[in-house]
């Protein structure tokens, strides 16, 4: 590189530098007015989250960064990232209380992480909020008595016993709530236990989310929805978005969207393993696509074997789409063993027609994804 | 909402609004910036990713964000995205041309997507490109005649035949080279076939990316090095890294990274389809990791059913590791079906101990993914 180049170069990059300072200026100025914003919604009892609101901002910055020669999609996506800054940063006000003559919480399992996630969001809404776990039931007595809500949040394997045996003896206008992956035998179990209130809910995301701002939280209707219609209110202000469901349908979902999913995600990396694959240089050849998936089954064997467990065997009928999805791959196989292409080339466009305007949908949503997976390479 | 709750967010969100109008002038005046340094940079021939300067641009703005109580990670993110569109930007001005004294190129199948988006790039370069395809077969001889560098990129199983077959007559010092996804049996049939100097490549991404920078080209060295080095270096100053491999390592890898993740995400959707699961209620109960994994399976198809099909019967060896993991699968399986919950968490632990500290790693990498896919969420 020549003197010219060098010096050019230099000036351009102390520009660029200048450019960013503004930039960082404008990000905390930015934070701050959202973060009044979100004082302002406190005051008021607003969800955090306003669809129809961001979906204008963004619309019309779009435009205008047309007008700018700008990329549309370049501003949306910073904006969204800012978005999430934002949600992250609304739990540093709190939220509003809506249900503030409520007696306090017992959250069962409060040391667990969901559990611990819950308790921190009813705290910071101003409930008093208790935790009983493993060795406090001898006092149990004292922790229910004049309890509100009671949030059941176990290990699935022990959900319906516990209730059985041990929430049999609730205030009678206490709500009885549980936050397990399943929903049919707990919400009955909860309505054999307890005359009073019941109401089931599936958070749709690990403890690790900062913030609930566009998760998804299940409800399953057990009994006298008047009386925690407050709750659902409580989890809609946080930012969630409530999706409510027949228990027999969501256990039927999650038979594919978990039970199925997760072990499958096991025996790929089961495979690696046998395989003695060298990851190394599976990553040094690794397209972004393949990269993902990767860190996909890779984030799995990070996590607690007894939760997977849990998810996998909480339904006997998940063995049902297990061992399916086995005989669709055993049939898959002898195509190829045939040598037949024709016939995997037809199996394949079967499968598209049936995916149908789903398939060049998930097309673009991965495409973005796959340049954010780019956008994070460092060599 | 009060009247005074409402003045107050309008009165915020106004100013939101100005501060998103100065982020924009900001975005055009930094995208112009880099568009001159990527002008400089065209001129002295300089590759247009640099790794290193990109660390320390980052690690400079992560320092400053956190002064001001920024989350680093914002401003990483924000940038990372800028730079992003930067890269898309430099087709605008051009490449510096590495050989200028070269005799034009030959791109067999340059009518195919791969073919045309290497096309793009060494036009944009300042080569001569022809394109020789299906039909052109006819004039082959003026087509190759002074050429320098024929680049073959043909469906995988015509590659070997159509190599043996029509290269075997090009001009002594031309440099002949493939973009098969596999590269064993396409680099002997080159070196088989031409005399001259020979290489194989292997672009590791789809020709839908926007932009090389950063993206992975796998080199195996054929015969005579020293004559297309220059390519090596084109290649590298288009953005993308190369990665140097034995053909053997590499189709190796591939049955892994490729044929065997292309099957098994074929028989996942193939599963979906015999299950008749409603893809519609499966999205609305997923949690924003299942969303991503539908999307993942969903892209393929989306995509041509011969080109899977050509990967995955390209190598009679993927067949082995495709059905390892059938075997691989039914015996877990089996453990599930006893019941043995005990036994499928010390496999799992087993499987977790292999991954060591890839597991956690890819965790964190997985975590930033989900937040984007979260972040995209509309309503």
């Amino acid at each position: 590189m020549n003197e010219k180049t060098t010096a050019e170069l230099e000036n351009l990059r102390g520009l660029i530098d200048g450019v960013d300072q503004q930039l960082l200026h404008l990000l905390r100025k930015r934070l701050d007015l959202v973060a009044q914003v979100g004082a302002v919604k406190h005051g008021a009892g607003l969800p955090i989250y306003a669809p129809q609101r961001e979906a204008n901002m963004l619309a019309k910055r779009r435009a205008e960064a047309k007008e700018m020669n700008i990329a549309p999609q370049l501003i949306e996506d910073i904006l969204r990232r800012l978005m999430r800054e934002s949600y992250l940063n609304e739990k540093d006000v709190g939220f509003k209380q809506v249900k503030a003559d409520l007696g306090h919480v017992v959250i069962v399992g409060g040391e667990g992480k969901l559990g611990g996630l819950f308790s921190q969001m009813l705290t910071l809404s101003g409930y008093q909020v208790k935790s009983l776990d493993k060795d406090d039931w001898v006092n149990s007595e004292s922790i229910f008595d004049g309890a509100g809500l009671v949030i059941v949040t176990v290990p699935i394997n022990i959900t319906c016993e516990l209730i059985a045996d041990k929430l049999t003896n609730l205030p009678k206008d206490c709500i009885l709530a549980d936050l397990t992956s399943i929903k049919g035998a707990p919400v009955e179990a909860m309505l054999a236990a307890h005359s009073g209130p019941v109401l089931g809910l599936h958070p749709m995301f690990g403890p690790d989310v900062g913030s609930l701002a566009k998760q998804v939280v299940v409800v399953c209707h057990g009994r006298d929805a008047d009386a925690y219609q407050w709750l659902i209110e409580q989890i809609e202000i946080w930012g969630a978005r409530i999706v409510e469901a027949e228990p027999s349908k969501h256990d039927k979902a999650m038979q594919l969207v978990q039970a199925m999913r997760h072990f499958s995600s096991f025996v790929y990396g089961l495979n690696l393993y046998k395989e003695e694959a060298d990851i190394e240089s599976l990553l040094q050849f690794s397209s972004p696509i393949y990269r993902l998936e990767l860190a996909m089954v890779g984030r799995l064997f990070a996590q607690s074997p007894e939760l997977y467990a849990d998810i996998i065997f909480a339904q006997e009928e998940s063995l049902v789409a297990i061992s399916d999805y086995l005989d669709n791959y055993s049939q898959a196989l002898s195509i190829l063993k045939s040598g037949n292409r024709d016939a995997f080339v037809e199996q394949f466009a079967e499968v598209s027609r049936w995916f149908g305007d789903f398939a060049p949908q998930f097309q673009r949503e991965s495409r973005a994804m796959l340049q954010s997976v780019n956008d994070m390479k460092t060599g």
